[in-house]
């Protein structure tokens, strides 16, 4: 058989590629994601929905039900559960989850209670397509008020996502339909005329919210407004400002300073360093780069590029996870990376992962999915235990053994946020353009795609991360010429590729192999990426890493917990040639630990200040993969290990 | 001449010794603190005392002016400045400053203003004694009804202090008197008694301060008073709990979690760790060795030495400071010393300082003397700045260039603190016993004492701590039989000392060389102290210390400042052997700097993280004292410097 395969250049050049990726129903994942979606459908889902009912939200938007109030308690912040603003949000993620869930696994239980919480929404809706429980319940007159701080488009536009997944996983459309009143409701409102409000969201997400109803729905309009919200935001005057005013406030006096910590200090074209509060800044940037595929809008690059760079070169966690500090859940100063008070929230690893996905919507490109990989793997999966029962709302990458899990939050962001992205993995694994299929994460999978005019059928057959080792079969309808594009991961010491059994030889292009061919059904590609432990240095401006260094394997970053090493993790030394092997881990079955030939200083009997340094022996330490910690007894946890030198 | 010097066991045994501070008055401070306390003498004490009247104090004060009322504003604890509950202290503590001024130097316009401010007080007074200026303009109905959290008896001990240090300063009785009435009430108020209160300070202070006030007095009841404190706190039935239950509230809703906070989790003689609140819990020992001292009460013992143990055993900062959390202002879990994010509230320092000095008033012991001298001349030094003027409230051992000094604070306990310790720096300096005069620290001085009966002229001359030379000429007024007893630094690496030019061969006891003699005037003692840079290395449990090393000389830690370093100061690299040496430094005159021969990493131009380790030069480096840092331009600051190896 002829071997066809052939690297070429981007054939979308003069007609841009607009890289989806496909819905939940498109995909069926396997390897090392299969059992954690399956543990999120058949108990992360539900308790989700439990604990959100159990707050209250449902009471709170269920207009037959009595509202259970504004309780200001003293200390309320610090004992127990509120009426929040953001509660549709937190229950739109839940519903979210809970639809791929579905999708994963039949469950007329939890379909019937999530169709409850719809029929409850539907009887909430006004007349005028407006939805938001907090206002309706507790606030009619302030609806539209303040978008600086409460909320209203980031509830719609969570609402919005949780409405497509319900439509795709379940083919349901009552939600949809009602967020699509809910959007036309918005859409009249806001808008660049002059009979309508110039405002956008203070949170935003509504943008991203938007483009995936478009894509549901096929309305323009929907994308229009998705634009209209990135184009007029930070605009002069100042919307946020001039609503403070109407509200009779002065605009200086915003509880959270300047409008950085919203990302509204400026233009977004204008905007160039990434600030303010972590998860509004990625869920606006993933909105701006989803417009800019849509809208083939080149015109954002200049910003995207900008604070991509920003981010990932300056102000991004070994982890992934990127907003060093609790005070704003945000961005400091650049280089400040703090270990042990690191915030790194979930959710902005998540919204990470989400505007890294969209990166990739004009171009396969492996600086973004690279990024998109290292933050899925770490920084955002850390957010979650290994039961999916437990979740982290901050990430350290160093604890003293005081930091734990929780059942739940004040804030219950992160636990669902956490769970609809690995819930919906199969729609990362993959971007398709017209001509192209984008193989961005190596995910064992079967997918039903299309592309140039053919359903294709991908079979990925993989243990990654455990090793390298990648086969897809490609089955398309009929024979015909398109490209399959393979993501070289950054951190891959090396590769070598081939199709139907012969060698791939062209190089990578942008990080992707791109092999262009007429595929035809039994065509088999298969991948090999060189998976090494390696070390990493930080930049010497990243004053916590100095003198250390992490280990990673593959996407995954290492870290040392007290459970294999016993405490005082910063007595344990590496060297750079330090011997590394893989090795099983007692209490984590199926994690590929590594075992690691280094030091440990000792003197636990020395003053607490001495004059003489301390003395070092061999010792053998042990490194887990950093999203498994926690998941045993409490103790320490390191993943920047003191070098020698 | 003959030389009679000897060192004796202690001559007190059977006789418990009584050692006592000299009185304001008795010392006059040169050398080193000279310059510092004229600075406050001449500005700081009048800026402390401007910033407590704009703040609006004695409008709260005085029952001639309208009270300026609880303003509860939206953020008002971001913005501006509310009337406290413990305002009271915060002008009290002032007007202790200012009294030691007023000694330094006359000044008839600070003097006036002081007075100005007692005949308020004078006015507040209640017919009964009581006193406080919150209670009695705001909330007159509960009084005396939430002692855990309200500051009132807090308030009364810092009143009496600075009653007793107005009275010895300037010989005014009018605040003593006032501050009698009140000690009085309480008196009447809280005791054993079946009719009286079984409280107790929420916030420790009055112990010590009553101790004061009946040495400067003569009254035994006042002592019986500050016993009474010490020994019914955290005794069964919990007078706090109880307390709680009588205002409706529960005992568990504590804002602060539990008693451990305010250290009366359970009775004093049971407590082993230091717990809770950092400047309550020195503040409370210090008023537990004061009763020690005074009762010759050997059942405090125990609990002073465990607390004592493991304070500096496994929870002080090698500044001296301690109480890592902002949380709850104090205690964590042992070892836990980050430099980042140090709390190290200077008013801890400042009320460690104390209770070291309280240490010593059974015996000379050099374990006390040297961590009082460590903390004042590092994590209290380093709470006001050079000139004067402005002021830490927490002191990390290392700031990114994001930590600097305040002119004031919304909870402007710190900087009176740190300007009365100054100012009446010459209290601390000897320890005097019926037939023993300890030199604690040594400064420039000249002392009138009293001790075998006889009036004592000292005159210390030094230039320490810029070297460790001490001359120490004793003018008896009748030639008498007593012991001085010198202290050997534990830094110290050596030392020799004569008399009349004769050496003293004895070893040091306890860390003091005591010598008893028949001393004439005339008589002339030298010691010299050999003082060299050293470095310091911390126990394997201090987790951020691990792989570092601190710099010290005689009993100044030293830190790298960027202004003579460039920034990231975490490339820095010391050997154990680096050469170090005296160098003055630019915008410091009159400190003595260090230059070492180091290494410095570069690689500013990597990326965040690579996968090659930094490259390393020679660099030479240079430190100032810990507490001269944020003087000069803003940026980093690093006490704990990388080791190689």
């Amino acid at each position: 058989m002829k071997n066809d395969a052939s690297v070429t250049e981007n054939t979308t050049v003069g007609r841009p590629a607009k890289f989806r990726p496909p819905n939940i129903n498109q995909v069926r994942v396997g390897g090392f994601f299969g059992p954690r979606i399956d543990q999120i459908a058949g108990k992360t889902a539900r308790a989700l929905f439990d604990r959100c009912i159990d707050a209250g939200m449902l009471d709170q938007i269920d207009p037959e039900r009595p509202s259970p109030g504004i309780r200001i308690a003293p200390h309320s912040s610090h004992l127990g559960v509120t009426p929040q603003m953001f509660w549709d949000s937190d229950f739109a993620k839940s519903i979210e989850a809970a639809a791929y869930a579905l999708y994963r696994r039949a469950d007329p239980e939890l379909e019937a209670r999530v169709d409850e919480v719809v029929d409850a929404f539907g009887r909430l809706q006004a007349e005028d397509g407006y939805l938001n429980s907090w206002f309706q319940r507790f606030e009619p007159e302030k609806r539209w008020t303040n978008l600086r701080e409460k909320h209203e488009l980031y509830n719609a536009g969570h609402l919005i996502e949780a409405a497509v997944a319900y439509f795709h996983a379940t083919g349901k459309r009552k939600l949809l339909d009602i967020m699509c009143r809910y959007a036309d409701h918005i859409a009249r409102r806001f808008g660049p005329g002059a009979d309508q409000s110039h405002g956008y969201p203070g949170h935003p997400e509504l943008e991203l919210a938007l483009v995936k109803l478009a894509r549901a729905t096929g309305r323009q309009d929907y994308l229009d407004l998705a634009k209209f919200f990135v184009d007029a935001r930070g605009t002069e005057p100042n919307f946020f400002d001039e609503e403070a005013r109407q509200r009779g406030e002065k605009p200086e006096d915003f509880a959270f300073g300047t409008l950085e910590y919203c990302q509204a200090h400026k233009p977004v074209r204008e905007q160039r360093e990434v600030v303010g509060h972590a998860v509004r800044a990625a869920y606006l940037y993933a909105g701006m780069a989803d417009v800019a595929t849509e809208f083939a809008d080149d015109s954002l690059d200049p910003a995207l590029e900008a604070l991509w760079a920003h981010l990932t070169e300056r102000n991004l966690y070994a982890t992934g996870g990127f907003g060093p500090s609790a005070l704003n859940e945000g961005l400091t100063f650049d280089y400040d990376l703090p270990n042990q008070t690191a915030y790194a929230e979930t959710c902005a690893s998540v919204a990470l992962v989400f505007w890294a996905s969209r990166m990739l919507g004009r171009r396969p490109d492996a600086r973004f999915a690279d990024v998109m990989e290292r933050t899925l793997y770490n920084g955002a999966l850390s957010g979650i235990s290994l039961d999916g029962g437990r979740f982290f709302y901050d990430n350290p990458l160093e604890s003293r053994g005081t930091h734990h899990r929780w059942h739940w939050h004040r804030c219950p962001c992160c636990p669902p946020n956490i769970s609809r992205l690995i819930a919906s993995i199969g729609t990362y694994l993959f971007g398709v353009a017209d001509s192209e299929i984008a193989v961005h994460l190596y995910c064992a999978a079967e997918a039903g795609l299309s592309v140039a005019g053919t359903d294709v059928a991908l079979r990925v057959e993989t243990e990654y991360p455990v090793d390298g080792h990648v086969r897809i079969r490609v089955d398309p309808a009929a024979p015909a010429r398109f490209t399959v594009a393979l993501r070289i991961p950054g951190w891959a010491a090396g590769h070598s590729a081939t199709v139907n059994g012969e060698a791939v030889a062209r190089p990578a292009e942008r990080g992707y192999l791109r092999i262009e061919r007429q595929w035809q059904a039994g065509d088999e590609v298969e991948l090999d990426l060189v998976m090494e432990p390696h070390f990493l240095y930080a930049n010497p401006a990243v004053a916590c890493d100095q003198g250390r260094m992490a280990l990673m394997r593959g996407p995954l970053l290492y870290c040392l917990e007290e459970a294999d090493n016993a405490p005082m993790l910063n007595s344990c030394i590496l060297r750079d040639d330090t011997t590394c092997r893989t090795t099983d881990i007692e209490g984590l079955p199926g994690i590929v630990g590594l075992e690691l030939e280094g030091l440990r200083e000792t003197g636990g009997q020395q003053p607490l200040y001495g004059l003489t340094p301390p003395r070092r022996e061999p010792a053998l330490l042990r490194a887990v993969p950093y999203y498994a910690w926690d998941n045993r007894a409490p103790g320490e946890m390191l993943v920047w290990i003191r070098r020698e030198g």
